[in-house]
């Protein structure tokens, strides 16, 4: 027989609710009661996704994890963690992949997936502020990274500014001066890329060093062949960088290899740091100084919101999760 | 308004039927008259997933997509091939992670998707022979890799044990003579493991060479960290390999790490091919010698394999895809 809510409320002595509660992971349930519960949910072998559908309309368990790309390792990684975080709360999560198509986003945004799923986490690239404030879906959604000027929306996202700011300032601290950033877009809508040349900018400015444009190599994506034809053109370049600040790793790895490919060695010639911390970079020789946002955490916010708005109908709320400099032998 | 599928039969002059073969991507479609379907979709802003529904009971023009880890680098790539591949034939791709557990594999072989999707890609990892024979879900069903004597379940795979001889051959054709295999799992249900292991020793014993269990080097999992202990251990060993054969590239980029880190010169002194051709080999210094499955051939594949038993019940199916040895500067 299979254990239904209302099972698993009687072997805890709870309410129905309260199971729900649990099983939708609701901040407002007192840690002793949840663990009694979780505690019947094992000894009972409920199963939420199936079961939690009855409780009422429209629950079903599921989750969407909506990014622009699953074959990038900061997309994969964060999935695959938001999985696991969305599991020990009893939820499921369908990842759908985007390609950063703005027709497909705006789809998703106004509630191409309502029907199927409690909440959606959503990873913009396409998506305007416009776009936003347009949305009449009530599904609860949570923007995972930046976005300029976001009306209305939940939101969680590490400070990108003071990232790139940390990583361009250790790569000044140790005495480089000529400092470069691949990863601009000029023609993107996704915030990212502008607050980490801010960020960038920010600690040349501190140092008391100028900008200069020739140092702020503009790409077309954020992947390794981006970043191996971008530090090709700086090698190039009449007066070439001694220190690349990087926007993803991926850019970074593309760089690192390119600088072998002119044998230019890392770290001593040419200090490199990345953003993300994807496996590959811990792996690579040199290993990669990077900035390492919190994706556990990230993950665990953006289920806190969706839980938070279930429960707690509210004005929308940005958090902000940490991150930290992982400084490894590129710099 | 938005279009139906009625309306793109009377644009394109053809029947609900035939619109729909089309949107499902069915293979017995003339091409003219899916070309002609295709500009009246086009014409019309059709958005198939949402009205195929109305087609029939089941019709969601979802699949789901099951794969151990959305964070193993050969996954990701396969998942975004996949789900490109059916934006072609206006169908959408959910991604679901199983971490290899034998329950969720359970649960997802048995139907707790049937309602949304329809159809599943399954790439098992704990499922055994036994729980494919006990499915009665009838969602159609494709399994990705391979998997040892499966019954009744279509099946799309490389040719593994070739593609592993292909690998150790190259590297005996240049001379090495000490050839390691690192990959092996001997718990695991998986089949792929075992299969390159055959083509491994298959190599061998082809080149008259004796297989040396001390060659043979068991691993937890198949990522960096496990070939990077691995390659530590091999090269502690008192007759060290002159080269290896690992089993992903993901084994290989740990071993090749480990290789660096004690100054081991790859590939004069050591030579390594890996296996999955993912892009962050491409990019290594030395760049991965590797066997590359055709990820886009399977994603075709399996989604024909779908197409198919919707369209035309029959026994069950098992199509091969090829598979090339990619020489680059680890050999």
């Amino acid at each position: 027989m299979t254990a239904k809510l209302r099972d698993v409320a009687e072997h805890a002595g709870v309410s129905v609710r309260t199971v729900s509660n649990v099983v939708n992971g609701f901040a407002h349930v007192a840690p002793a009661t949840r663990q009694r519960v979780q505690a019947s949910i094992d000894a009972l072998g409920y199963r939420p996704n199936l079961a939690a559908r009855t409780l009422r309309r429209g629950r079903t368990g599921l989750l969407a994890l909506v990014v622009p790309e699953v074959d990038s390792p900061y997309f994969a990684d964060l999935a695959a963690r938001t999985v696991r975080a969305a599991q020990a709360r009893g939820l499921t999560v369908l990842v759908e992949q985007t390609d950063g198509d703005a027709d497909r986003e705006k789809r998703l945004l106004h509630g191409d997936r309502a029907h199927l799923v409690d909440g959606v986490l959503f990873s913009p690239w396409a998506t305007t502020p416009a776009d936003l404030a347009a949305r009449t879906d009530t599904t609860p959604l949570v923007l995972l990274g930046e976005h300029d000027g976001t009306p209305g929306v939940d939101h969680v996202a590490i400070d990108n500014v003071a990232a790139a700011r940390e990583a361009t300032a250790h790569l000044l601290a140790a005495g480089r001066t000529r400092v470069a950033a691949v990863g601009v877009q000029p023609h993107s809508r996704n915030a990212t890329a502008r607050q980490r040349l801010t960020g960038y900018r920010a600690a040349l400015t501190a140092a008391g060093l100028p900008t200069d444009p020739a140092l702020e190599v503009p790409v077309h994506r954020l992947h390794r062949a981006d970043g191996h034809q971008a530090m090709h053109t700086l090698l190039d370049s009449p007066d070439p960088p001694d220190a690349v600040f990087c926007f993803t790793d991926e850019l970074a790895l593309g760089a690192l290899r390119a600088a072998g490919e002119r044998g230019v060695p890392v770290p001593t010639a040419l200090a490199l740091v990345g953003f993300d911390d994807i496996e590959d970079g811990r792996y690579s020789t040199p290993a990669l100084t990077t900035v390492s946002p919190d994706k556990d955490r990230i993950a665990d916010l953006a289920l806190d919101h969706l839980a938070h708005q279930a429960s707690t109908p509210g004005p929308p709320r940005s958090t902000t999760a940490p991150h930290r400099l992982l400084v490894r032998e590129t710099t």
